[in-house]
């Protein structure tokens, strides 16, 4: 058995999600020969230390009940920066100006030897090169399948499973909230603002839905596909972005009509990173509907690998967290 | 650089497709530090034998040219029992009545702590619990990603990249004949024959085409799923088969009418393991047209994870042998 002693921070839906997967999992990494113990847990207000182990039942009971695990007042920069451990579950909240909290904890434990695994879009899709960097000259592992798509698997899927092909292309629907509104929009013969209100009531869009319907979050997944498949060194302001908010009911229908859906598609390849509106064949499979992620692949072996997916949740999430972990610790 | 020296055995299209992969992807190979040496490549004729290493090139050509790569008499069998190497690819024709060749030759290359990677669905269809008894036994690695659904990843996908999730169910479609067939009746409203026939013509169809439109190629593809998903330990016997040769236009048509298509589906979940056409609806992440695969992966915490892509082919399926064996060796 390995002991691997890593710390949580950010402690929102899916830093929890990762604290309810490990409880759950437990017989699992037992299998594996993995024993993941968390020793310190962060969110805004505070932190909870025990380098025995923490209660992860009990933490997520607190953090239910009173809105934050913190027991006692240190950041998650100051445990990265002085408590011992192996790994930083980076699983703060996306900072697409400043890289935020999460671009200072992933280089403070590249910098004192730790391995970083995050769902946290913001740094990667600003500073890939500089984390990629600090994680190589300190010999860290890094691993982030969780910052795009979700569930889908992706990164892992190109790098290891189709490990040998080049990959020409990548296409697809990176973000499942805009999905959501243009397949509802299509259905109902509706416009954007009312599928938008539909969509923020149900949950599936923000209060400021401006970060996914204005193409920026398939901008910064899109980003990160583009650094780490195809070795570019880009950050989200590079890419050539359209959102969704212009699309009327009437073009829906006309696609419709002639075969056609409305997909919000980011793609990326030689000298090309757009996120844009385009026409996509019903029959192609990239039409898939609702709030599903879906990624095409071409290769030069292999021909094109379509994969698809729940692009959010926090179950979902973690379980790209997860399956991460286990990558890199699994002998 | 490490350095492995493997035999090819068998060479047909697989085979060729493996040599022509491994000569494509040498900067590759070098770049994750290895270094494939093939010291023995057999046909049904003979065999060449190179302890320094054979010419890809040049065994590709006598192969077009003469039929055979054969320069001695040597079997497979015989190579792997004599010669000193350390992985066996196994790209023999599939036997689904007793394994055949394919099967000695992987319990041979256990027996003499060889790894294993392979193509050939007979003997893993047959006696899978036999073949893993005995790659554990020497503790060979034994990989097998090209049986099931060619350039489809799927295998690997759900062992490594869906790693931490427990599967529910697998569904999909596994034999692109099939699907072709069934794809253009309904394109053409055309009968099971005339469409036969059209396949056949175009190569995509055996001459005896029983293999595949009686279901036995899903189920053979289906029962190592399970097996080595599931911990399952069938043959393709167990599997409850029904094929495509009953299915008429007008079946195609009335489904067509009502928003499903038809399409032979292997399924395995608790309980329950079958080929069999269905009814998928037609905006189904399954409802994949012309010779695609295509499977859906039911997880406990990533929710639906569906995957499409070319499922036969020589250099697809020569793609999936090639990660096998990067997966194995790289470091």
């Amino acid at each position: 058995m390995k002991t691997i002693r890593a710390s949580i921070s950010g402690f929102g839906a899916v830093g929890q999600g990762v604290a309810e997967v490990l409880l759950k999992k437990q017989d699992y990494l037992k299998n594996v020969g993995l024993d993941i113990k968390i020793i310190a847990i962060s969110d805004s207000k505070g932190s909870e230390i025990n380098t025995d182990g923490i209660d992860l039942s009990s933490a997520l009971a607190r953090k239910r009940e009173k809105g934050t695990v913190a027991l006692e007042d240190k950041s998650s920069l100051e445990i990265i920066e002085s408590v011992d451990h192996d790994l930083v579950i980076e699983t703060t909240s996306t900072d697409i100006n400043t890289g935020g909290i999460g671009l200072k904890n992933m280089l403070s434990a590249f910098n004192s030897g730790k391995d970083v695994v995050t769902s946290n879009k913001g740094p990667l899709a600003l500073k890939y090169n500089e984390l990629m960097e600090a994680s190589r000259n300190s010999g860290s592992n890094f691993r982030f399948e969780a910052t795009v798509g979700g569930a889908m698997p992706i990164i892992n899927l190109i790098k290891d499973v189709l490990a040998g092909n080049d990959v020409i292309s990548v296409e697809g629907i990176l973000n499942g909230t805009c999905n959501y509104i243009l397949t509802r929009m299509m259905e109902e013969n509706a416009p954007y603002e009312q599928m938008l209100a539909e969509s923020q009531e149900l949950g599936i869009a923000e209060t400021d839905p401006s970060y996914d319907v204005d193409g920026i979050d398939s901008a910064c997944k899109l980003v990160i596909l583009a650094n780490s498949v195809f070795g570019m060194c880009l950050s989200y302001k590079d890419v050539d972005v359209t959102g969704i908010t212009k699309i009327t009911p009437e073009s829906l229908l006309l696609a419709q009509n002639n075969g056609y859906v409305i997909k919000l598609i980011g793609e990326v390849k030689d000298n090309l990173i757009r996120v844009a509106p385009r026409l996509v064949p019903e029959d192609s499979p990239l039409a898939v509907g609702g709030t599903l992620n879906v990624a095409s692949i071409q290769t030069d072996l292999s021909g094109t690998v379509t994969v698809t997916g729940r692009g959010a949740g926090s179950i979902e999430t973690a379980s790209a967290v997860l399956s991460d972990i286990v990558s890199i610790y699994r002998d």
